[in-house]
Order: C-alpha cells, then sequence, then structure tokens
C-alpha cells in the first residue's frame, strides 16, 4: 500500500480502511464474535456478505486480525483480534462516547459505550486484558468486563420491552 | 440521512464520514487552516479540489464545521469547527497516538502527535479551550498549545533538514 503521507493520524484512519472494518472490529471487540457466520448474522447494520469478505482480507492484511481453523468444526475459521487491534480500544471508545453526546444513538444500544466512557482508562485497561485472554490467549482476568457489559446490555433491552 | 443503527459508534462513524473528512479536521485543528484555499494547496495527502469541495459540505451538514464570508476578503469564506467538532479532540488523539505505536509514522510529523499524546487530557483540554477560542470566540487562553506544537513541529522539521 502507497501511504498518502506519514502523519500518524493519517496512517492510522488508512489502516482502519472504511466504516466498515471499525463495525467489523466493533463486533469483534464488545459483542464477541468470532466467525464469518457470526459477523454477518448478526450484524446490527446488516452488512453484506461481499461487504464483510472484503473487510476481513483487509483486517488480516493490515494485521489487526488473524484467523485459524475451528478445531470444533474444520471448515470454520474462528478470527482473532491481534495485539494491534486490541491497543485500538481506547480510540473507539472515545467515538462511541463523542456518539452518545452528539448523535441520536439508540438508548439500549449507548448502555455499553456508557459503562466504558464512564469508567475510563482504567476499565478500559481491564477489557483490553480480557481481550488478550479471548484472542492471543494470555491468563485469564479475575473480572469479566464483557460480561458486565452484556449484563447492563441485556437487562436494558427488556426494561425496554417491558415499556413498550 | 438514513441512519444504519443507533449504535452510538456507528453514528459517530457515519456523522465523520470517509477518510477525507477527518483530515479536514485534523487540519482545521492542528495546523489552523480555515480556508479552502489552506486545506486544498497545503494538503500534506494531497486531496483533490472535487474531494475536498465534497467533504466540506458533509462537515457543514453534519454540523461539524460552519462558514462565514472573511471580513477581509468578501470573496473568500472561513471555515470555523463547532462546539461538536472541537470534541473529537480526543478520540482524534487517540488514533493519532495509536499510529505513532503501529504504524512507519514520519519521525517530523509525529512529533505534534506524540506532545499530545503523552499530554493526557489535561493538555487535550488546554488545546480544546484554544480552538473554543478560535473558532467560537471564548476567551483566549493564557497558553497557546497549538503554539508549542508548531515551535516543536518546525525544531523536528529543521533538525531533520541540517541532518539530511
Amino acid at each position: 500500500m502507497i501511504h498518502r503521507s506519514g502523519c500518524p493520524i493519517n496512517l492510522t484512519i488508512e489502516v482502519l480502511g472504511d466504516r466498515w472494518s471499525v463495525i467489523v472490529l466493533r463486533d469483534m471487540m464488545f459483542g464477541n464474535r468470532r466467525t464469518y457466520g457470526e459477523l454477518l448474522n448478526l450484524s446490527l447494520e446488516r452488512i453484506a456478505s461481499n461487504i464483510l469478505a472484503a473487510r476481513m482480507q483487509h483486517l488480516l492484511a493490515e494485521g489487526l486480525v488473524t484467523s485459524a481453523v475451528d478445531p470444533s468444526h474444520k471448515q470454520r475459521k474462528i478470527y482473532s483480534l491481534t495485539e494491534n487491534a486490541i491497543q485500538l480500544v481506547p480510540a473507539i471508545v472515545h467515538l462511541g462516547a463523542w456518539g452518545l453526546q452528539h448523535t441520536p444513538s439508540s438508548p439500549v444500544l449507548s448502555i455499553r459505550a456508557r459503562l466504558l466512557a464512564d469508567g475510563g482508562p482504567k476499565l478500559w485497561e481491564a477489557f483490553m486484558s480480557e481481550l488478550r485472554y479471548l484472542h492471543l490467549g494470555t491468563a485469564q482476568p479475575q473480572v469479566s468486563v464483557l460480561a458486565e457489559l452484556e449484563t447492563a446490555y441485556r437487562a436494558a433491552s427488556e426494561a425496554a420491552i417491558s415499556s413498550a
């Protein structure tokens, strides 16, 4: 890839690629989606299959994602975040925090972004440790930030349904 | 605009638009470029005129930028960042910080990103206060972060030239 400039902001945007790549990283990070099928079928934004395939190739080529054969299902690939991708957590949390303040985001879909924004760097570090455990095989942290986010999201979803 | 989902991360990415919009915001924030000519002619990434025109329209429509007639030159417009855009500073600084660690960024072009990343939230707040002064007409802060960044950038440029 020929870079348009050596500015670190420009280079980061080039590596991230288009919006769909960020959506895929978000779903792998916060939704723990690990297979093509999960990324495709559970996509909130209804990503098209050809776009998802192209974005996975981009993320693999840029070293943000790796793939391996699923030991329980040989035809299937499991995708993992790399350390480089995990280090994008603070930037992505900041994008979400801005969206909470300045866009008409859905209250239910905002729960996880709000918990992460409010938790600050200490919570992001704990979340990144958990991602390293899940994706890179490091030691399991004592607390699961993902489980806390999921519990809060489910509670908000149920509250929204029962008040509808 | 029909949003693909109400997720705050997705909505932020939709508002930002493509990579060129982020480049324009970067140049307005860190390079203090305020006119179409400055954004076009000083563009490190050599943005094309039709792309710049389209991105300015996008940023105006999304409420990240406003435009006004330049009092000293009636044919010219001055662009200003809005409060919403200024609040993107921490997210953009995080993108730059990631680029410093994980991309082959140019040492000279990295100076400002490094100072901002190392300065932490206190420096970002001071920089945002300065942007509010420059773009929104609030009181002038006592310290100019922009001048500090510019001084460091020039010193690094000159050092690179004399060692070449």
